[in-house]
């Protein structure tokens, strides 16, 4: 399956329209903003200075940076963001060494370690500007960084693959595997594939360095990637790694790989993920655990591993479609991704719990030993500041999950707002999602279409050209073979519906969540009082949809379970009847700290 | 209300009598192994081994281990026992300074430190070293320490008192002023009262060295101990305190200081306390945290924490006696102090969970920087070992809390089989409790009786002589005049009862626990397989007693809410009938590594 990139799809106006443009004038600005104002950019001069050295992972902030960029320009001009990017890409390339070497901490800092710590992101850094260069190149914005860093790979190729005489095989941060797909993508040379496989198919084979805290599993050094078959790590470290194993298995028709990542994905979708699509449930290391841990307020669930989680469905598909993937990328991106930024685009959350509790934040707060707390607001920036920019990098190419063709088969794999030219049809979405259930598809021209049947859906009902047809459903897609002018009205019934968590998640027997459409609701304090773990949930049959000061919200008749003062007593607590307003929980926290609520009793 | 000492107590067989068999023949002996294989005995002679260096708080361990020697040979002789005190009490004394200065660490390690480092539990190990020798010397078994701790506190009242030159006010860890006290009780000299009062006011009005990682409050120091209405800080140290707090107000009569113990005390029973009667739900400084705030996995709960609060209990109600401090003493006692211990008195908990999960348990022990989790068995020593020899002291004087007498009243708080000469009359009790609901108490004289009532009754009927008889219940106490020789049958009508936590605590809404009689009860996965989240009890009408192979189970028609496989899903779980087996609390955690818990759906 080929997905339509997303320049050359159109996002229409509605739901993710809005979210772009907020993206494009908001949230990158500002990303610069504070990335300037941290020293970020000038950092990329390469001049040394001691009272602000820069991180080691600096490199890959501005070129998650530079990525949103590209994809906003490929669609769009914007003088300002092009004279940044302009700058920031110059900055760069005059401070290459003339190897091709580029990092911005080791080279000023520490050039005799220069390939010789292997925890110390150098190669991810190098990855995610490869994939700058190369999103650069391909939106026609720049060849600068592009060229240059064809230099980085070839040096990189050189030394760790021709020469090898770095001082570590594999990187610590799994990224540059990736990287290097795309970059084989675009020059066509088929030593960066055969890098990229070399770097997954080493990993797990040496005794490699790794933090002093941790085991080689947190790095995914303790077996050689084939004969991983569970999700283990450093959440964002493992799904960077996974999508660039599907990637190669997907390029060389590799079975076995592509089975084991088919494997490494269903250990997650069916043992560690949040119903909100979050993956690395324990701040400890940022891991994947065991088996249904998901603790709720302590949880970790990265905005990052969240994005890696959509990236890693979208490569399945590519390899064998099938429903599932695109179900899963949509949970993923209308909760946890979404989740990740503020309504008003500026901030953001690295960490994204299921529940929150002020008394305990605030608790925590007073300690002069602080112990690990999710924080209640979003931030503008943070120390190790991966989730902004990896964040509107992603937004912006949303376009790029929409659409897809395989063999002549046209598929509607999203329903968002949007047109594009699929095969030889022009495809034209209209969309209620993610708040209602409707979407209207027109097609012009001639295409074996197959629609998407979202997982949440209430039942379907569909019209083509304005009379009723019977949709037939396999494999999770409506089949229509369309010619001329086809109008397909879809409705998905959206309703809200309780969602039952397996009964070995510990933290949620006894309790539902409440789903509507692809939305993951949630309640706050602000709106409905604290301590909503009282709060009981009978039937759905009374909810109500209310626009209230938000886009959506969703009104439901509940019970607070009412005790006496007493902290033990003989006597059941009294059902006091309530009504329970919920939010998408891609809103929460925008109201100033409270707490906040997934799982209802 | 002047409680009969529990030298003046015989207890029976039954429950008791056994636990005290096995604590003086097995528990304190073992300790001793323990104690003498990890260097503490050899650490009272005060020679210095740079290799094995004691820690600071050794004294104490020693201490209290004598204490309960002591209170052993109050009832009985042991020549072994007696041996290994005498070599241990000759090594203090031999060691003692000229000045009456003894501690093993500070005048071996860092002479020059005496006094300067007050985080570092010196007054502590005074404080227990001085109860060691009140309790040898009141037991009759020897004098040698006595004398030397009454040199000890004076040279503690010089410096601290008198002098002021010591390098801190008042010590990090309270200890010292309720074991002064006690040295008041036992010598008659105003002196150790005035020393307990001034450590007690001088609290929190001095800027005194805390420990690096928390504030003035871990120690009680945040504000004058009058001002403080809330329970904060570290558990034990603050328990302490209050006791002594408690022993001052009613020695002198200080209704303020009365009150001010009373709140404290209310706002741990009615905020901060585990059904187990645990508190200090933190590791991260075995803290009191804020109001509500119980977790369960993660609850630290310290068995001395547990002992502090009964002995708190006891000290309240020598103020003014009310049924509630009994009530309390009552549920720590059979739940959290007993749990301290293991079946077979060798091993035993310092942290004491409501809720154990094998696998959160295995995958900490597999991480190379490990989290705090609390253990899924007993062990026989820690490195800081105060609980075990604190447990042994406390069981061996459980007669001190059965029998009170105040103005001629004679009082029934335990109800656990024993006798003793009380006001003019003799009582004699034959209990069945924990496990059963009767009792019988004669009563050979005249007294004017209170038999308190449990507040877990089912019901109260009573025969007096053998002919039924009205009780009359009023504060907790059916009043009872007797006069000749009387019998008075109790049956409290015990049965299996759910508890409900106050709807402010966040771990437990939607849960139940279930009591019988005085003991709370938990779930072991031995019993009743994996993953007893998932269990739900709605009513206890079926439950029947049964033996089992320990000497109490409880056996409740149950239901196990089982899913699909699916991670989520839309159906809700589906009911499975089951049994489900309880056991005590205090008996958990005796048959190898698994699962435990204490709130059920």
């Amino acid at each position: 399956m080929q997905p339509i990139d997303f320049k050359d799809v159109t996002i229409g106006g509605g739901f993710w329209g809005e979210l772009q443009r907020k993206n494009a004038e908001v949230s990158v600005y500002n990303i610069h903003k504070r990335f300037a104002e941290t020293g970020r950019f000038r950092a990329m001069k390469c001049i040394r200075d001691d009272a602000h050295k820069p991180h080691v992972f600096w490199d890959s902030d501005i070129a998650k940076w530079l990525e949103s960029v590209a994809n906003i320009l490929a669609k769009k001009e914007d003088p300002q963001l092009k004279a940044w990017a302009d700058e920031a890409i110059a900055d760069i390339c005059n401070s290459q060494l003339p190897c091709g070497y580029f990092n911005c901490y080791f080279q000023v800092y520490e050039p005799e370690n220069i390939f010789r710590k292997r925890p110390e992101h150098e190669l991810y850094c190098a990855g995610h500007l490869i994939e700058a260069a190369v999103a650069l190149h391909e939106a026609g914005v720049d060849d600068k960084l592009y060229a240059a860093m064809i230099r980085y790979a070839d040096y990189i190729y050189e030394r760790f693959y021709v020469k090898k005489d770095a001082g570590f095989v594999t990187c610590g941060h799994p990224e540059i595997e990736l990287a290097l797909v795309k970059l084989y993508r675009a020059t066509g040379a088929q030593k960066y594939l055969d890098l990229a496989d070399f770097f997954i198919e080493e990993r797990g084979r040496h005794n490699e360095e790794t933090y002093a805290f941790t085991y080689p599993v947190y790095h995914l050094d303790h077996a050689p990637v084939r004969e991983q078959k569970t999700a283990e790590g450093h959440a964002v470290r493992a799904l960077y790694l996974y999508i660039a194993m599907a990637d190669v298995a997907r390029l060389k028709g590799d079975r076995e790989l592509a089975d084991t990542c088919e494997t490494l994905f269903e250990d997650i979708i069916g043992k560690k993920m949040y119903i909100t699509g979050g993956t690395g449930s324990s701040y400890h290391g940022e891991t994947f655990t065991f088996a249904y841990d998901l603790p709720n307020i302590f949880a970790y669930s990265e905005t990052c591993a969240a994005i890696a989680l959509a990236f890693f469905c979208d490569r399945l598909a590519r390899i064998r479609n099938r429903a599932v993937y695109h179900e899963i990328f949509e949970r993923v991106l209308y909760n946890n991704v979404l989740a990740g930024e503020s309504r008003d685009g500026k901030g953001f959350f690295y960490v994204n719990p299921l529940e929150f509790h002020e008394n305990i934040y605030d608790y925590n707060e007073g300690l002069k030993t602080k112990l690990f707390c999710p924080i209640p607001e979003r931030v503008e920036v943070f120390d190790c500041s991966c989730c902004p920019p990896n964040l509107t990098r992603f937004i912006e190419s949303i376009g790029s999950y929409i659409y897809a063709e395989e063999g002549g088969t046209v598929y509607v794999n999203q329903y968002i707002s949007s047109s594009a030219r699929v095969g030889g049809a022009q495809l034209l979405i209209e969309s209620a999602m993610p708040y209602g259930g409707t979407a209207r598809v027109r097609v012009q021209g001639k295409a074996d279409l197959r629609l998407r049947v979202p997982a949440w859906r209430g039942g379907v009902s569909m019209k083509v050209n304005g009379r009723r047809a019977e949709p037939q459903i396999a494999d999770g897609y409506i089949a229509l073979a369309c010619d001329g002018d086809t109008a397909i009205d879809l409705d998905f019934r959206i309703r809200p519906r309780f969602v039952y968590a397996n009964e070995n998640v510990w933290y949620d027997n006894g309790r539902k969540a409440v789903e509507y459409g692809p939305l993951v609701l949630c309640a706050e304090s602000c709106d409905n009082g604290p301590n909503l773990r009282a709060v009981r949930v009978r039937s759905l049959a009374g909810a109500k949809v209310s626009a209230g000061e938000g886009p959506f919200a969703l009104e439901v008749p509940a019970e607070r379970l009412r005790t006496s003062a007493a902290l033990y007593s003989y006597e059941p607590p009294v059902p006091e009847r309530c009504t329970l307003k919920l939010i998408p929980y891609f809103a929460w926290a925008n109201r100033g700290k409270g707490d906040m609520q997934v799982w209802f009793l």
